[in-house]
């Protein structure tokens, strides 16, 4: 059976590839902010209109790359949400600190203000809002909170490469952005990162926290990794950028498409359109109600499965579940932690130009047959694999 | 003016390259443990003799999942030595960990096991030995040393790939090895690290470290960051390892060549040969007793520097120089710690098959007009740049 995927990358044309590298050959400066590398950073800062954009060698050392720059005490807390990517918490923890867990809003599925208000102590030192499936966080209510209480803010932006809020670039909020530029998204450098500032005063010092902190031959003046992205990947990065804008085009029709067959079906609800906000397109996310759907989330999932097409149940399990943090409390102004609640709610569908009009059809049979039966549909000549 | 550096990388045709990455390209499948990735894994174990090889980003990531893997306490200390790269050092602090610093051996220039032995408190969990130049460490004492006080043992083997001490491998010494496979790297994939172990069960942590922890869709059991390597490094890796032998020889006929110059020469020597160890030939190190050679090593740099020749002060500052560990005491049985004294007298001479007979005819000039002069000679038609 033909399998669909959640995700898949888009790739330059080899020859384009393979000529860009060409010059890369002859210097053999394969990495070290090699030319490539300094090309597409300012390619960057001008796609997301921002002053400072620093590219990493993934999402997670670009946001340990952020951490390693604030200088942030050893052992410091760091308020975030267990609504996202393993990478958010254990950036904080692979960093010597620890992430203290604060639930999202019911609406965005994003960082409640009101529950970061809740977990500050006095060895907070940052707040790190993710835009979870390109959704903004209350960036405003977070900034002000975070001023107020003297904390850092900053944003894993992995989810919202090209998302705006108006004339606000998801890049330009809080103290810094990380991006993931690896290749499940729809922008990639197969695997990258990117960390973006407003205030020019931290490019060098992210520079240092990706070159082992250091400054020259002589001065080591802060303690860095390797953060490094090299020229391959940067070629990579220089041509997808020409090439980004028809899969966006691809996938803002295929929102459309599925957010029609959504909006159809009571006990099911799309991802929260934000007013004035340019959505990053990078997931296509739905929300089930079992209750009024009839059926669980896990019930989709499977029978989807049936059909070759694999979703994804971002983000379950939560940050709490995990080994290393389990039944870490979730500070939250609800009875119960709406993140708790969500997780076992929350469906990925496929994303991305590979999806055809028949997989549509397939994903829009499979939602409104599970919801009049309330069960999976065993579809004819379809088996669990 | 001609430059001449420590290091040129080596680099597999670039036609070859493109149609290597023909089949990475049809699957789309270009990072997250890939066929290639797993194809240069299996030959890498094969090539290093060594039962566990696993890949990772860049060689800091690789001594971070290392020990990430070993989940060792937070803050706990971690003995290593000064006269290292600083990736050795701000890998343990970057984890939330505390380097502690001991003397190195006059004659090998790695970890003397009796300046450990000095640092050991109840705090420290690790001891992280440096192959520096590729000159092993003494690693039967230090094993030992590790076993009586119940420390974990790992080397920094980044200099030393294909290093072997008679039958036993560089990769297999200690609990884990940690490779880099940098372009500076005699073997290399632009960027890109390895972790060696001979034991077994360290193979799956080790994926869980480099992979965010995660070891299922639903189980995420321990802290790991991103520490993958992408399809195109380990295009370049399955290549580059085809075409390494013949650099290595040409490294191996340099080392003669620049032996027979450096031994004649009173006050200078060379990086000690150790009976029945293979040579990784990652560099070219002399040491300069100013007091016998009339001069000091940075005389030496800046006379080469005139000529276009571009030798590397490897390993100065030493880490105990660095802002972020300045005045940090070096744990030493003499009354002066060697690292310090030597820092001041090390060079490394540019060490690839680039150098051709002309280049090694002036540095053997420079080297020889100095020892004489007691000052740089400034060459006919040489400037300082």
């Amino acid at each position: 059976m033909e399998r669909l995927y959640v995700a898949r990358p888009l790739l330059p044309e080899l020859s384009d590839l393979a000529e860009l590298l060409k010059g890369v050959w002859a210097s053999r400066q394969v990495t070290n902010e090699g030319p490539l590398h300094n090309q597409l950073e300012a390619a960057l800062g001008r796609h997301l209109d921002v002053p400072v954009a620093k590219l990493a060698c993934n999402g997670t050392a670009a946001l340990q790359c952020a951490l390693l720059s604030l200088d942030l005490p050893a052992g410091a807390e760091v308020i975030t949400t267990p609504l996202t990517f393993a990478a958010t918490a254990h950036a904080v923890t692979a960093c010597g600190m620890k992430p203290v867990f604060a639930d999202v809003d019911e609406t965005t599925l994003t960082l409640d203000p009101a529950a970061v208000a809740l977990a500050i102590t006095d060895r907070t030192a940052a707040v790190i809002g993710v835009h979870v499936y390109g959704t903004l966080c209350d960036h405003r209510a977070l900034q002000q909170l975070c001023d107020e209480r003297g904390l850092i803010l900053i944003f894993d932006a992995a989810h919202a490469f090209g998302a705006r809020d108006g004339e606000t670039s998801a890049a330009a909020m809080g103290e810094m952005s990380v991006f993931s530029l690896h290749a499940t998204k729809l922008y990639n450098t197969v695997e990258g990162g990117l960390i973006t500032a407003r205030d020019p005063k931290w490019a060098q010092r992210l520079r240092l926290a990706r070159n082992f902190g250091i400054e020259s031959e002589e001065a080591v003046p802060l303690v860095g990794i390797n953060g490094k992205m090299s020229e391959l990947n940067a070629a990579v990065g220089l041509l997808n950028l020409e090439i980004m804008g028809a899969e966006l085009a691809a996938r803002s029709n295929l929102r459309a498409r599925y957010d029609a067959i959504v909006d159809a079906i009571p006990g099911l609800r799309t991802q929260v359109r934000q007013p004035g906000v340019v959505q990053s397109e990078q997931y296509y996310m739905i929300v089930v109600d079992p209750q009024v759907y009839g059926a669980s989330r896990d019930v989709i999932y499977d029978g989807l499965k049936a059909h070759g097409i694999f979703s994804r149940r971002y983000f379950w399990p939560i940050c709490t579940d995990f080994g290393s943090y389990h039944g870490a409390p979730i500070a939250t102004p609800h009875e119960v932690s709406v993140a708790e609640r969500v997780k076992d709610r929350v469906l990925c569908l496929p994303f991305h130009s590979g999806v055809q009009p028949h997989h549509v059809s397939t994903i829009a049979e499979v939602l409104t047959e599970i919801a009049n039966l309330g069960t999976a549909p065993m579809a004819a000549g379809a088996a669990y694999e």
